[in-house]
């Protein structure tokens, strides 16, 4: 259960540095590879020739070129050339709109005719020489909704992170969920504690006591299709929390993309933009590798909640408090993919 | 095929050692851990809150608390406690009846209110302190029936262990086999034989000379739902046998309890108990090892066969003397299998 | 989609060398061993007695012995005895017509009744001390035919060898494809050209110069069931090609044997035919080790065109000029397979 006409992070662009990518998004078998001028572009991953898949082939100038037999398909979907053949009446691939921004490269799977840029989100801190951004992808076998349950309910992490950013306040402190439209938003504001080693981490390499109480936030926006940016950060107790002047706290943006491979698989872009020290790239190093180690974890608990589901899917699970972030966001997807469902049938 | 309402060697001790364990047992999904005072328990492998598996936690005061986001249940399969939550309504988790005795976790994977602690085979070496037991585990692609007959028909020695244990002995020597209600027994006694490499290392073990002439004894005893106990041993030929007088022979009970997981898998819990030097704990080693090493080579034979019958399912077997204990072992399962579906039908 | 009452490669003596051979052919699941006076054999690899895999097993006396039980299978699929049993009675394996010829173990997995031993191709080199073979076997998981097409369409050495034996001449020559009854003949000739590496390394091992123009040829010629045999070489321009006398020319046979193991995966058995030094050994082992590396870029290629192909079986393919060896091929084998299952309605 997946949305087809949204833009979802296909790839990065050290992915296509230099070589085509072939990867299945949201059901459908994708070959990326940078087109004319380098533009980023998306087709089928399937040679209209003989069915070769095209992302084992290499580009040239601009087209991707089969690796079996040189028919080089053109960015438009269109066989540009192939070696004494004349190409005019091959069957075209389909193209999916692809737009490169922020650092990533996003993908529109469903109707071409529907995709606008402007539905792409504006990453605030992407193109600003104030922030700094590290991140990276995971693979996992699971329903990206299950990711998504995962990162509107932070509970977890005194579970799943007790090491890193876990904490026994957050059981403590409830959480709130507020719906706007088709963005929910859930927050949680823990006052007077000790910052987690992840923060403490931070705090220190930004030059601030690490050891003082604090007040931390937590506060995760879904929209569709799957994108999730949660704030999060510590400030001096009683400074004024997430509202706090900046010398007096250290926060960055947990930036999480979900793409749905199938409807039991997902590719997870994760990441952490920060705007303090934003040119120390070591520390921009450090933070990514602490947050790859530490969102690693999440794959076991996760894969093996996929299993159960599919083993017991008339199951009835509970909808906590706490769930409410995931619950909602679901019921914004179930809307939406009943709304496409029902655009397709009056345009059939 | 298997009998739901039996109990079945589910684990063993250090298998729950400060941690629960996942197991899936005749298709169930099972979490074991040490509840209250440290006595093992076993709940549905699936947390209420949101399908999680219970068995990636931890424990913790009694209870399986959930590595997701807390919930902790009880051995009673009701939750305990969740961080800020009232579980009174939480629905409640399937629980398996299990008793730890004789150095196994045992597990009743059916009907909760039929398990009688009293039908746990009385293992009479077990806690007798005249007698050492060492075993392990494997885990087989392959019904547990296979392993029914392999055990029950011990022909299979000459081949499949012909270094250890086999010997050509045993393709001259006729077997006998006996239907004592429920319980099949199948032996054979070798006279007048080189005793094998396997027993020829315990006799100089215990002190005995191995080059004698020496009488061999092989004496299966199946009952439900899947338990096979061997005794296996030699004597000065002339003395005796089986019979024979303690100081003129050297036996071992070889243990085997097979525990499905499906229909096509199980666990293979296998061991040897012996009642000469029973003190000597690196003798225990060195038999459990030469055991592991022997009984390791059975695995491929049976996957292999599996691989067959499941590909070939209407075809006809043979039923030989030599099979007589498997066959009727399995008539012993499909009559109480029938029965306890029949008080299914009955209940229902 | 493959014919059955045909010869196909079954494997080779190194692979039944004091050892049996359990491998699927045609959908078969076949025992390969060495029966009385070292002759070939090939029975069900299902033991009658319990279904255990013969091939497991061991060859005692030209049986094939179970290694689980000790039954010996006869190499006419007869049960030759059996510890302490009458064999009589029990029923019989399919057995599979075998024979040992030009290096190679043919197997007929239809009905025996129509193997017809003349029908094995002749091997022209393969019995002749002026000629030196090398070769090996690669097991792929695509459909067989789908090599067809690659060994019948060279263009792709361009794309799939560019390092070794590809070359931008041949996307430039146009093929000629000829039916001549059940084979087909596709062939290239290229004037005045380069050598490619693979050929400069074979005219060095041959004592001759490596950068004169040469005039290079392919004559890919495909027969029943999937046997391709390829003229390759090149020869100094002007002087013949193919034609060219010996000392003006090198060339080998590339020889290709497919053996279907289920409708999406076969046996490749490659190697190479010489005449030029058949005595120096060396050099077979250096030419089979570049053949192999060579051959085995086509795997990865082959096999995720297969899945593209099983994932859109509706799909229309192209058929073009380059496609007429394999597309030719491949009617052959249709007319034939059409005809082998009106045979056995007919029969029915």
């Amino acid at each position: 259960m997946f949305l087809k006409n949204a833009w979802y992070v296909g790839c990065t662009p050290d992915e296509i540095d230099g070589k085509p990518l072939g990867r299945r998004i949201c059901g459908e078998k994708v070959a990326f590879f940078r087109g004319p001028e380098n533009k980023v572009a998306a087709v089928e991953d399937f040679c209209p020739h003989r069915g070769a898949a095209l992302s084992l082939g290499f580009v040239q100038d601009g087209n991707l070129v089969c690796g079996y037999h040189g028919l080089a398909m053109g960015a438009d979907g269109k066989a540009a050339s192939m070696p004494m053949q004349r190409v005019a009446g091959f069957p075209a691939n389909k193209t999916f709109p692809v737009v490169e921004r922020y650092g990533f490269i996003w993908i529109w799977p469903g109707d071409p005719e529907l995709a606008d840029e402007s539905l792409i989100p504006h990453l605030e801190w992407a193109d600003n020489p104030d922030w700094a951004y590290g991140g990276g992808m995971y693979h996992l076998n699971c329903d990206y909704r299950l990711m998504i349950d995962n990162l509107m309910d932070l509970t977890h992490e005194t579970y799943v992170h007790p090491e890193s950013i876990g904490h026994h306040a957050i059981d403590k402190v409830p959480v709130n969920t507020v719906v706007q439209g088709d963005s929910i938003v859930t927050s949680r504001y823990m006052s007077n504690i000790v910052a987690p080693p992840f923060f403490q981490l931070q705090l220190r390499y930004n030059g601030m006591p690490a050891d003082e109480p604090m007040d931390r936030w937590q506060i995760s926006r879904f929209t569709p299709p799957a994108n999730i940016l949660i704030d999060v950060g510590v400030a001096f107790a009683g400074k004024g929390g997430f509202e706090a002047a900046r010398e007096d706290k250290i926060g960055t943006i947990v930036v999480d993309f979900m793409t749905p491979e199938t409807e039991t698989s997902h590719w997870y872009f994760w990441g952490m933009a920060r705007n303090w020290k934003p040119d120390d790239a070591e520390i921009t190093e450090i933070i990514r590798q602490g947050q790859g180690k530490i969102f690693h974890q999440d794959l076991a608990v996760l894969e093996a909640q996929q299993k159960n589901l599919s083993e017991y899917p008339g199951r009835h699970l509970l909808m906590l408090n706490i769930d409410a972030g995931g619950v909602q966001s679901r019921r914004v997807l179930e809307r939406l993919v009943k709304k496409e469902n029902l655009a397709d049938i009056e345009t059939a």
